[in-house]
């Protein structure tokens, strides 16, 4: 079950960072939606590296092919296959890193868990696997826009020290959050952050950071308790990430510190529903969508590779001073902004279409 | 797949908090597991309402009755059904509730769900329904425990304002969990805790609170990238908890704000493994176990029924006073403890089965 | 996923013949059917040991008890939980047994697969165990035909060398099938299946059979390409009950012999929809339904266990003359009748929701 | 579900018969297995059309690329992507049909299914969609042999009137079945089975067979009870296939006629394990292998698509003459023994890991 996500809406991940090619399949995606690479690629360009000083200059381009499930731009009903080459691969790169195991990298764990391991670049470890699922997201968010009038905003609300002020009730879109390129909505905060970024670089270090993201239009009864909780699937989703370490919705961990007289989220009229007056919840009551928009934040590790000198073991247990080669973002939430996205829109899609199945 | 979790050791729960019972069956348990009643009461007596004055008094005894998949106590390797009864129920109390969604509760969401609803008790989102878990749980637990020797130990780290010191590296047991009533293992800390859960209850309110849970003992090798990462797994399976609203791994949010060379875990050669030095990994890397500790912990909101009139609508949006009746914790971590060691322990029964079968 | 069947309505079973109980919990039921047991009962009680001479005569009531996911005769779109208690046992029946393997019979596989096996009558491979199928099916059959009008009725149609005629266009009912304790709709063949059976119990023999089952009223569209096929599905379901070898549908092997040219189903205009002139198809094209009616058939062997001495080996390859006690049906397929209509539905109620999941 | 088969060695496939490529993911493959495209393009040529007089001439090379999942010659146990080209794609073959379903083709009931299908070819439903299948059971069989032992061979053993027979004992060898073009072992029936397909050929008619295979050296204790049996799964993989209508194991239907006394196989001591004198059961008691070697048999129905003037109705109803264009074999069993073998290889590999994860 290790590579493929979801019930109905069902998304299979390929693909090493330095073999032939990184892709998905897409099984249930309903039939009828207009569908091209045009539609895909958008969100792979977010992702790419190599688009602000901020990133790694690994220059790939990352275009898109659909190879079937569509016929004259219509989605059959059928597997969508979707394949990206990788063109700029440097194996040399890593090949001294072959007998040591990169701290907080998965070169130790993938080694004890298969006997073997990709030599170079991570493998199935690297954040280049997730092409696939920015490309299977992309699908899905069309989907969820043209059937539902779902909207998936995410942004970078904190990196390092910097955090964003509260963003999540703004309306924020895309081109807003592309305004800049640490990808953080609140000018002040992205000029801190981006200072924040280029510090570690230069310290040939690298810095961790907080994705929120926002789910408007989400109608309720989308999620299906009890081991399908909406916010439950979207923890599995995030946490899948590479990188990631925390997930929150609606009140998070500050929640805990509440009493429930103040956390509850009272019931109100709105137009042509019932609301909520606050949305502590975030969303989603009792694992299920209740209408008001879904707010999470995702938690990223700084990076683990980072160029400067690291005291650790060889997989002997040997002691070695490592410096590490390659390409590496200092700061991976602005390119991991598009990512979140994906992950949620496949977490939406799924539920909708679970719901759709009730009966 | 609502109600099974797992894809070799598997559980499916049943049950409402007010219908003739509760309960679970386990699929894909090892065969020849010594196992009786016995192995599963205790988590069910710590998990059971009416422990302590901070728990709410309603009188169950939730005894388990093994149906099938045992013979002269040993394990068959086939379905173990798990019963509890459900004996003290009251849906008089919840009467008047019926027209009103409850704040921060699932009525209203169940009922845009299914368009029906338990009338009483909360039926499938009620903390009860957790006993299937409970019970499913030990049966794992026990077998990691014989043939991996893995000890899973959750406790009390912080309830509303009160946060315990760092306990994660301390070998806690169960019985140090167990020697006060909050379930916390600092006493200092213990005593604020339940004045702060008493103080609540007096003000007829709620409050929150986080568990953190330590598993010691996991061998390299668990957990299967890239979307049942061992993380993910456990993200989903503390998020399909009712009144959780976060998780985090290791460092979690804490570890974005820290630099890669303060936050990598260098290697070093520990008694007959190889391990880590520091461990803000908190047990894993790319998604697999690394033999050190797991550590997370679990943000669990304010219970959303509490005794003081709440201003809100009812479902068609008039607004009215609402005093909730019925018997109910004013704050769940101290009986959450084993549930969330439940969860962790069928997660990590089934990961270890998936990496047997590695082949 | 041994013991779970389904996607979206979804059936897992549990118990042994000589345990505490059998029974099945279903999840994805839709919401809002009006359920009580006495929905259930009747197909439980077709599938009931001692119904005639020609059955064993273990005198079991098999009654089936809710335990939750209903409340006021509704269900809620929750787990619903069946149980049926064991009474009837009488382990002693099988003590000689414990070191000699019944030929044909699962006690060699079992105990080479699980190590360990139920010391008594068979355990999970006796045909007890699809009392969970049948009480599950029950309610998938009662949801298809409020929601979609699907009729399911399944008939003896051979018993060793007599073969009933073809009466699957016939448009029979559960009351014709009932008719005659051997359940083939046509008297005479009736007569002389009733007298086979009789003819192989006197000589402490078995004998095989094969049953139809017509579906009709399956709308066009059921059924999941490319692994999930209709018919595929059928197949699985019927070759996971006890006994079976075989399974056909529309010609069948029959159909091998055929030309194209005949086996073709051409198009015609029915009353309200395209329809085909012949239903050589069985009623699905491509793993789709087509519209027409749904004919399979399914071949049960002999049963393994017969009272006449056996010359065979036991666990040690010692030879060994191996008398059975206990108490077991001459021939199985007429109590299989219910139990083939349980598994049509459960592939059919779960066929209709993933179709209306498509989007 | 709909494309992807199998618990842990699972596979997906995508592709239709006219898009740019069809192919396959199999995730789940056992780590540091050799394997390059040199082990998956074998079974790939004896698939291919165009192989001799009795097959289509359609061109197609049918070279596989393996995308990810290898390195340097080894799995990593991570997803391998397979991928074949389609070329030789003449979707003006098909226009003449966009108005017509073809009769006992799948056109119709994909309409109806998806609101939508592909223009050409049969789309999904092709026979092309088994390339996937078959690159993905080349590598399940290559592990089956390495690992276990498994021989796995498939034969024509009947076309039309005509039946070879029974070899199932014969030890065959697939040089054995591929000494003529029909794949039938028995030369004299090979020979009275080409003129069969030639006749029918040349009639513009087509006609059905049956494919007998064995799979030697699977260990007992293979298969998961109750709804995984062993042949329950492999009828779902057959059955799965495009233009299968029956299945088979052991005994199968004509078992339906006999005793029990003679249908029974005695347990006898082998050389080194238990196993049975006769092999009515297939190799399977109770759903698990037993140590015997699986016999089972599989209908093919002949081709839908034929060359004569069929007499049928549009999607209207309105009455009219089909003449189809296009390639299509007369009969498909001579290409499709590669298939059945590829899906049995997919069966056993996950059974085999299945029971690995026993515990």
């Amino acid at each position: 079950m290790s590579s493929t996500f979801g019930t109905i809406f069902r998304v299979t991940t390929f693909g090493e960072s330095h073999g032939g090619a990184v892709g998905a399949v897409v099984d249930g995606c309903p039939p009828r939606l207009a569908l091209t690479e045009a539609d895909i690629q958008p969100q792979l360009d977010r992702r790419r590296p190599g688009q602000s000083a901020l990133t790694t200059p690994r220059g790939e381009l990352d275009t898109v092919r659909i190879l079937s499930g569509t016929e004259q731009g219509l989605t059959l009903g059928t597997p969508i296959a979707l394949v990206v080459a990788n063109r700029d691969t440097k194996p040399g790169d890593y090949a001294d890193m072959a007998d040591v195991p990169r701290p907080s990298h998965a070169d130790f764990t993938y080694q004890m868990k298969y006997g073997v391991r990709a030599a170079s670049g991570g493998g199935r470890s690297s954040a280049r696997e997730t092409i696939g699922r920015v490309a299977a997201g992309a699908i899905a968010e069309k989907w969820l826009r043209l059937k539902a009038g779902v909207e998936i905003v995410a942004w970078v609300s904190g990196v390092g020290a910097v955090e964003a002020p509260d963003l999540a009730a703004r309306g924020l879109t895309r081109a807003d959050v592309d305004a800049n390129a640490v990808r953080c909505p609140d000018t002040a905060a992205a000029k801190k952050m981006e200072a924040e970024i280029l510090a570690a670089r230069d310290a040939k270090d690298s810095i961790g950071g907080i994705i929120t993201c926002v789910c408007r239009g989400v109608p309720p009864g989308w999620g299906e308790p009890v081991f399908h909780k909406l916010e439950a699937v979207l923890a599995q989703a995030m946490l899948s990430l590479p990188a990631t370490k925390g997930f929150e919705i609606g009140s998070g961990f500050a929640g805990t510190r509440m009493r429930g007289s103040v956390h509850n989220d009272p019931f109100v009229q709105k137009a042509g529903r019932l609301g909520t007056k606050t949305n502590f919840s975030g969303g989603v009551q009792g694992g299920i969508s209740n209408g008001e928009p879904l707010v999470f934040r995702v938690a990223f590790k700084p990076p683990a590779t980072i160029s400067q000198p690291q005291q650790t073991a060889d997989f002997n247990g040997q002691p070695v001073t490592l410096e590490a080669k390659g390409r590496h973002d200092p700061c991976v939430v602005p390119r991991a902004v598009p990512i979140v996205e994906a992950m949620a829109a496949l977490v939406l899609a799924d539920a909708a279409l679970q719901q759709q199945a009730r009966g």
